[in-house]
């Protein structure tokens, strides 16, 4: 990679493992964690060549910049961040776009801000679920501030396919609006599953193969995923909306006990499982993305 | 196992499974499925001895008979059949144990029909499914008939685990009202996801790794399940209604912006993933149920 200096803001199950395909890289890599016992793990583990500061002083070494905080505090790194001559990208690895090219289309840094979302990991955080090979093939959307320059934008399309991912531009309103059906819902109903069982007095032990696929979710990180589902209310809401509706739908069909209309209910899971593309109830299509593969 | 023949009535993944457990524990296997390819394979596999007819001529050679057809299509099986000198035990795999037992405790039969649930398999189904140790630490809940015999209850027990298995004996009624939350609500909550998300027409390969654990068990099959669900009408629509209002008091809180008491909400279902008891919302004690192991 032809960079020589990077700063990882945040060393997290995201920022842990951008610091890690760097490092490999041999990319110089200056980080930092507000837990100070991550910032020891990070420089112990040899990953981390040097911590900044709180100050952030000595950022300014770094010709590319990755800010991997929970949304509300990259708002404010974003803020922070000096423009400084070695600049040539700002990006992060948030799950929402809005909010932040929000803030990156009024400020001079956004002129190198192209935000990213690597559509990877799992419930797991922090530093110690960091590893090398998180990005591989993984989904990336970016999204440039209005103002970024082409050179910006073009070296974050290298920097994330060359961490092993596959970039895609995507405008942020648009990101937002996919991304709260097709990971912020994913989480809010396994997280609703656990809750409700766990009101139930139901234990995870208790639960077989496939009941525990489906709350594992339920396990990520409440702080993280609290600030993604207000950063992207209006759209979850109508996502959590439509999933409370599906239920009721499916409840009503049980009072009427219509057997053949909870089948097509089902089947109709099944297929999206397999991968059909639907036209009004007919599949029109279906790809082999055999469930069992992920 | 100090059994010569047993019959298996329906080689799907459950039915298979327990054919193939069986066989090689030397155990003469005869065997039924209502496709005939299925058939096939199983005695091409070498699993199954000898096929049964639709009549089950012959199924007077079988000490032990497991049933692992759909519930529907397993209380007409169990209505049909034959008492026979050599029996000693008829079990079955069906995931609700009151109508199954409200039929066995009516009919001669029942004196050795002792019911099992098996918790293992997961989103695949049918013979091509089937394996050696599916059953494998899997818990194994038990009902008996009322007027099953001591010795058709301690041949059950003994036959589950010899093939794995952890059973347990639990009245039928206690059986659904608990599995309709630990099994059921999974299946409902993960089809629904699937069934909402076709419907805004996000795909399943846009999902990340996370999402893909949360809807996996959508592939299920939709025929079994239509059936588990009607059979257990009544429980598990409770169990869907308090999934709707956990999701509905989720969005209440999108509404309201309160950061605070989503991360709360969030982190209810950690806790709950992490194995913790609680008490009025006050974790009393946690286990060490990592939620990476399974």
């Amino acid at each position: 990679m032809e960079i020589n200096t990077a700063a990882v803001i945040g060393l997290g199950l995201m920022g842990g493992s951008v610091a890690r395909e760097l490092s490999v890289r041999g990319v110089r890599v200056l980080g930092f964690d507000i837990d100070p016992l991550t910032r020891v793990a990070a420089l112990r583990d040899g990953v981390v060549d040097a911590v900044l500061p709180q100050s952030m002083e000595g950022i300014a070494e770094a010709e590319v910049i990755v800010i991997a905080v929970p949304v509300r505090a990259a708002l404010e790194v974003l803020r922070s961040l000096p423009v400084h001559p070695s600049l040539r990208l700002v990006t992060d690895v948030g799950s929402t776009k809005q909010s932040i090219l929000g803030v990156a289309d009024q400020l001079p840094v956004g002129r190198w801000f192209v935000g990213a979302h690597p559509v990877a990991g799992d419930h797991r955080s922090g530093w110690e679920a960091s590893r090398l090979g998180l990005f591989q093939r993984a989904r990336v959307f970016l999204s440039a501030a209005h103002h970024a320059t082409g050179e910006a934008m073009k070296l974050a399309e290298g920097f994330w396919r060359e961490l092993g991912g596959q970039p895609l531009f995507m405008p942020q309103e648009a990101h937002d609006e996919t991304l709260a059906w097709s990971s912020h819902l994913p989480q809010v109903a396994s997280s609703a599953l656990a809750v409700a069982l766990a009101g139930a007095r139901v234990e995870r032990a208790e639960l077989g193969p496939g009941g525990r696929d489906a709350t594992r979710l339920a396990a990520s990180s409440p702080e993280m995923w609290a600030e993604i589902a207000l950063d992207n209310a209006t759209e979850l809401e109508g996502a959590v909306e439509a999933m409370e509706d599906t239920l009721a739908g499916f409840r009503r069909l049980l009072e009427q006990g219509d057997l053949a209309a909870l089948r097509d209910w089902f089947a109709a899971g099944t297929r999206w499982s397999a991968g059909c593309r639907e036209n009004g109830g007919n599949p029109v299509e279906c790809v082999a993305a055999a469930p069992s593969a992920g």
